[in-house]
């Protein structure tokens, strides 16, 4: 007598999840460093030394009852105060400290930011490609994940779409910029006129809608490009922040929510948040990984591994014959398949040992992934098999 | 349009986390060491210094992607090993890693096990005196709580009232021993009756009927008491552990679930636990903590100040003339109040700047909660005004 839906759940594995663990599999029959894994979202860079010497001080200095005891439920106000005044420096907000929900990474903030500006039946839009968990998120709220088809031209917003989906069940509209997987930064100019249309629509309908900013690759942006800090555009939105990647911090489980101090309810939302965590069984974030964190906010990890990696593969790709758009960010790179069947596609890399996820889980058949979040090396040896399987299987001629 | 549901919930704020800032606001006026705050469970006593420097040993020698890295949705693998290694050597069970799944704290744990065993609607039995967090374990699971009356002779189990409940809806009991706040630890026999009426119910009923022990201080247990290992006697049942007592972490979000290898599904629970939590965002406990953790699974802070702290305040409480049953194990005590309103008595108390917890929402009025994870010294320091307090308010006289 377990609970039928959850079994029921026990067959939808994820198929990245699974490449990965192929990839872990290949990698003891024939040495991992021979497995072109380009499967995992897992930074192949070390977080900040500052990090590591921060924490490390505090476990040798501080009280032992002060790092490890209990947090409050919305976060250690301290941590709160130190990330609202970043944010209002970097990006002239006005954030409080009761603006700030202190999540386990940005996967908690936006379980519970949906359930706060949701309800049940309610309709989310998220726009493809996008992140396939955010089917358990919307999930999780009772609500329903609609997606935008994607703008295959450039990866920004595919606004006549948009529009015509954007109906008065809408409650929350759902962006991820720089944008996993496809690596693209929505411009200026895609977030402006996404927030003149919402705006319009909130008066139209005469309710909310709020706009969620899934934010984890917001300091992973390569030379020439600027990722604009979505909250500044319009006032029902929410921030979703992990440590994840900046810091590369993903097993540690921090993020937070950072509530736009102009939205309707401003100063209830993160209370929301707290009691939404009771239910849920989470609190919040580690204790003393929270109070390191905030000794190196303004710290990243040595981030320009990211860019090499993209010029490599995007040049290599683009030698290929690929149809790809080139990232201005994050660790993805997102190019259409040689054949129809992404699925087909990857499998077949998979006998040449690269590992590359099909996209139809992304909400965008036809197209694959590449998480280049690995070794320069290991990528510099990729290419010529990337090139080797092109020829050999779709026979591609390339010098 | 924010949710509606979560924003009523605003207006039910927890009574223990209230008073609680009022001690600590109060602390402000007089000096904290004049506040007899019995409010908060929160550890006393620091962390095992082994868990410190197995920590600071690991971030000054071990790859930061090895211990910063994402880690399985289940738990990393050799943690849930060295757990279920420890729980079979202490207790002969015969957990492998498959029914160990890494949560955060005992409320991950339950939450996460009352959504694996129970569905909408059905019940689920508690007893009297309970952690109020219950409800929101429950209700999270869309389930409904129903609450035992309290024995209060003994603080063991009221078998009748609990023979009278478990009717077919019932999916799942859940209980909590060694006790908070009762302080009372179930014997053998109590856990063994209730099996054994569970067992037969079952079979009546012709479902399963699910145990949930929520075990956050089982470490905790004074001299001459021995706390039985629950799942020892029943087959369908899940042990909810958390390191936040016995480790003194409570901060670190760091706890278990253990499914114990004889139930129905045995093989699935913990997978589907891995499911739950994509909904709910929160994948599992941090990383670096969950490494250390497994290297003191069999050490704990140094507990013994709880059972002197225990003796003291026992025997005050007895001389005062109050009705109490003598804990056997975590750090709470608990007295019937000194008038029928508990609630009363408790705002009394405050005049002297005793913070004492009335039980109403412990599912025992006219009953009062003593935290005593405090200095030994201010619980000597609290005697004489608790006396104090009893004689001018009560006209009780002592000694």
């Amino acid at each position: 007598m377990i609970n039928e839906t959850y079994k029921a759940m026990l067959n939808g594995k994820s198929i990245i999840r699974e490449l990965s663990e192929y990839a872990t599999a290949r990698g003891k029959e024939i040495g991992y460093e021979n497995v072109f894994d380009y499967s995992l979202g897992n930074p192949s860079v070390p977080c900040p030394k500052e990090f590591t010497e921060e924490l490390i001080s505090m476990l040798k200095k501080a009280d032992p009852m002060t790092i490890h005891g209990y947090s409050p439920s919305l976060g250690i106000e301290s941590v709160r105060k130190a990330i609202a005044e970043s944010l209002n420096q970097r990006f002239g907000m006005e954030y409080e400290v009761k603006h700030i929900f202190m999540t386990s990474g940005a996967a908690g903030a936006l379980a519970h930011a949906l359930r706060c500006v949701t309800k049940p039946e309610d309709e989310v839009l998220t726009f493809a490609p996008f992140f396939p968990e955010y089917e358990h998120y919307v999930g999780g709220a009772k609500a329903v994940l609609k997606v935008v088809p994607a703008n295959t031209e450039t990866f920004q917003i595919n606004f006549a779409a948009f529009e015509e989906m954007l109906t008065e069940k809408v409650t929350a509209v759902l962006i991820n910029t720089p944008n996993n997987p496809s690596g693209i930064v929505y411009t200026k100019e895609t977030i402006q006129r996404l927030a003149n249309i919402m705006k319009e629509r909130q008066k139209k309908f005469g309710h909310d809608i709020f706009l969620i900013s899934d934010e984890p690759y917001r300091e992973i942006v390569f030379t020439g490009e600027k990722a604009p800090y979505v909250s500044q555009f319009y006032k029902n939105s929410i921030s979703a922040y992990s440590y994840s990647k900046s810091l590369s911090l993903p097993g540690e489980r921090i993020g937070y929510l950072a509530v736009n101090p102009k939205c309707t309810d401003a100063d209830k939302i993160a209370l929301m948040c707290g009691q939404i965590s009771r239910g849920i069984g989470h609190n919040c974030p580690p204790s003393s990984i929270q109070l390191a964190v905030a000794k190196v906010l303004d710290k990243t990890s040595d981030l320009s591994v990211y860019e090499k990696n993209r010029d490599l593969l995007y040049q290599a790709l683009v030698e290929i014959g690929f149809s790809v758009v080139k990232p201005g960010g994050t660790f993805y790179i997102f190019p259409k398949a040689l054949e129809e069947d992404a699925k087909a596609f990857c499998r077949k890399a998979k006998e040449y040992d690269l590992i590359l996820v099909p996209a139809d889980g992304f909400g965008c058949p036809g197209y694959f992934r590449m998480a280049y979040c690995i070794d320069t090396d290991k990528v510099k040896r990729s290419i010529p098999i990337l090139k080797q399987f092109a020829r050999e299987v779709y026979g591609v001629s390339v010098c």
